[in-house]
C-alpha cells in the first residue's frame, strides 16, 4: 500500500529542489526556468527533436563504479546521443530525479553539479524537473533539439550503402566488465576502458557534420551494441547487411585486454558511436579528415533476404540471427 | 551490483514497444513518431511549455486502486494539469516506463490504451518514449504545450487580489484515505471520493480562458494541497494572503463523509482543482459563466510580512505557518 501521499516528497524535498535548480545554467532561450508549473522557453524555427532516457540504479549503473557529477553528466550524455543520432544541435532538458533513502543532499547537489557543467559544455538550458520517492535512484531526462541541417534517420539505408561507425568499439563493454570483476586487466587500459563507460562522448558535432551529407545518411547512436542497432537501421530500412568481422574498429586497450574476443565490440552497449550508412562514394580518408575523428568502413548493406551476415577473415559467411554465443567467431 | 546491462530490458522489449507504439495516436503536428532516435516535431510559432511528472508505484498509486487504464490516463492528467496552470495547450509528450517483474504485456497494452485515449481526448500526440527494467512500476511523461494567450504565472500576485478556486477541494485526498481503509464511508459519496482520486480533470479549458484576462492572473493547480500550493504562490509573489476558512468549497460528498473536518480541503493533494488570485473586480457569478464551472472567492492576497492567515467563521485569524495538526481548524 501506498504511503500517504504527502510523503511522496521528503521533508525539506522544495527547499533542495530550490537550491539545486538555482546553479542550474539556462539562457536567452528560456523565458521562465524552475519553479513554476512549466518551463517556458523560446519558439523554434525549425524542427524539434524530442527523446527521453533514463538510467536507474542497479539496472544500468552501481553508485561504487560511478561518482554523482559522472552520473549526472552521464544521464545527460545518453540523450545528447540520441540527439547526436538524429543530427541535431540539443537546446533545452528536464530532470525527473527518483530519491532513494540514504542519499545526502550534498550527493544531489554533486550529482547537479555535474549535470550542469555537462549541460554548460553543450549550451542546453537545464529549465526544471521534478522529484519524487523512488526505491532505486532514478535519473531521466527529457531533452528538446533542432535539426540544424536535414535529419538522420534510421529508414533511409539503401541497398550498395556502405556501413561506417566512428571510434572503436566494445570498450564501454569491458569497462562495465572489469568493474564487476568478471574481467581483469591493470593499468592504463584498465583505466581506459573504465573511463569509456563513465564519461563517454556523444558525438554531437559528428552527427551535425554528417547531416550535412545528401543523401542524407541512415544513422542510429550504437547504445545497445553493434549488432542490434545495426539491426534497427535493417528493420526499419527493410534491408539486410554484410559486416567484415576483420574491419569492426577495436581500441588498443580492447586488443590488450580481450584478445580476439569479439563479442564485446559486436554486442557490448553503450559506446555511444555513430553508426550510419551512405552511398559507395566516400573514402575512409575523405570521411575521417571531414569528421576530425577515425572512422571505419564495416561493411555494406544488402537486399532485405539476405539478412545480417559477417564475414569471417576466411571469407566464409555467417548469419548473426542464428547466433548462440560467440564461439563461431573466436579467431574470425 | 547492476544486472549485466542487456538485461536491463527484458527479452521481447522491442516487440512490445513496437506494439505499443503502433496504436498511439499523433497527427499532423508530428514528422517522425516513435522508433527512431528522437521523435521529429513541426516547429512552434508560439512560446513553449515544457514539464515532466512521475507516477511512481507505491508512492502515488497502488494497483489494487487503479486499473492499468485509469493509471495510463491518471499519468498523462498529471502533467495536463501544469499545462494548464500556465493557461496553456498541450500537444507533444513522451513516455519514460518503468517496468518490473510480474506485469504482463496485456497490462501494458491496457495502461497505453488508457494513456492513448487521454491524449487523443486532448489532441495530444504521444511522439515515442524509452522503457527500462526498474523495481517499482513507474510512467514518467514529458509533455510539451504552446501558450495560447500568455502564460499564468505562480509570480504575479499582488496586494489587493482576491483568491479564487474551482469546483471543490479535498476529495481526491479523502478518496485516497477511503481506499487506503483509514475513512469510511459508503454508496455514492465513496464512490465520487473515490473516482476524484482515481480519474481526476486537467483544467485545460479553464485554464485556457483565464489566461486571456488582463492583467494575468497568478495561478497554479492543486496538486500538494491548497495550502501549499497557495504558499508557493506567495513565495515567488513575495507577497501574504487571508483565507476565509467558511468559504473553501468543499463537496456534498466530503461534508457527507468528512462533516467539519477541514484538513482534506486544506492540504489534501491531487484535485488538480485552479487556485488563482485576481484584481478584485470580478463577481463569483461573471467568472463561474466565463469558465462554465463553480468557483469560489476564498480569500486575498495581503502584504508579505503578515504571512498565510486563515479565517474562522468567528472572526479570529490564526496562522497557517505555525500550525501543528488541525485542532485549531475544528468547528472553524
Amino acid at each position: 500500500m501506498p504511503d500517504h501521499r504527502k510523503s511522496s516528497k521528503q521533508p525539506g524535498e522544495f527547499e533542495l529542489i530550490a537550491r539545486l535548480c538555482a546553479d542550474l545554467p539556462y539562457g536567452s532561450r528560456t523565458v521562465l526556468g524552475p519553479g513554476d508549473d512549466c518551463a517556458i522557453i523560446a519558439p523554434s524555427r525549425r524542427l524539434q527533436l524530442f527523446t527521453i532516457d533514463s538510467m536507474v540504479e542497479g539496472v544500468h549503473f552501481n553508485l561504487d563504479w560511478l561518482s554523482p557529477q559522472a552520473l549526472g553528466a552521464r544521464a545527460l550524455t545518453v540523450n545528447l546521443s540520441d540527439i547526436a543520432a538524429m543530427g541535431g544541435v540539443p537546446r533545452t532538458c528536464l530532470v525527473n530525479l527518483g530519491i532513494r533513502q540514504g542519499l545526502s543532499s550534498a550527493f544531489f547537489l554533486r550529482l547537479y553539479r555535474g549535470l550542469a557543467s555537462a549541460a554548460r559544455a553543450v549550451n542546453v538550458d537545464v529549465v526544471g524537473g521534478n522529484i519524487t520517492r523512488s526505491a532505486q535512484l532514478t535519473v531521466t531526462i527529457a531533452l528538446l533539439g533542432e535539426v540544424a541541417h536535414q535529419a538522420l534517420r534510421r529508414d533511409t539505408a539503401r541497398v550498395g550503402d556502405d556501413i561506417w561507425v566512428t571510434g572503436t568499439v566494445g570498450d564501454s563493454a569491458l569497462g562495465w566488465r572489469i568493474m564487476a570483476g568478471e574481467v581483469k586487466a591493470e593499468g592504463s587500459a584498465r583505466r581506459y576502458l573504465i573511463g569509456r563507460f563513465v564519461a563517454p562522448t556523444a558525438r554531437l558535432a559528428e552527427g551535425q557534420k554528417l547531416s550535412r551529407i545528401r543523401p542524407a545518411p541512415a544513422l542510429i547512436d550504437i547504445s545497445d551494441g553493434l549488432l542490434a542497432d545495426l539491426g534497427h537501421i535493417l528493420e526499419r530500412s527493410r534491408v539486410g547487411a554484410e559486416l567484415d568481422l576483420g574491419a569492426i574498429p577495436r581500441s588498443r586497450p580492447y586488443l590488450a585486454v580481450a584478445g580476439e574476443r569479439m563479442d564485446f565490440a559486436l554486442s557490448g552497449g553503450e559506446d555511444y558511436e555513430l553508426l550510419f550508412c551512405m552511398r559507395p562514394n566516400h573514402s575512409v580518408q575523405s570521411i575521417s579528415r571531414y569528421l576530425g575523428i577515425a572512422v571505419h568502413r564495416i561493411g555494406r548493406i544488402v537486399e532485405r533476404q539476405r539478412g545480417l551476415k559477417l564475414r569471417r577473415s576466411d571469407g566464409r559467411l555467417i548469419s548473426a540471427s542464428g547466433m548462440r554465443g560467440w564461439d563461431q567467431l573466436k579467431g574470425a
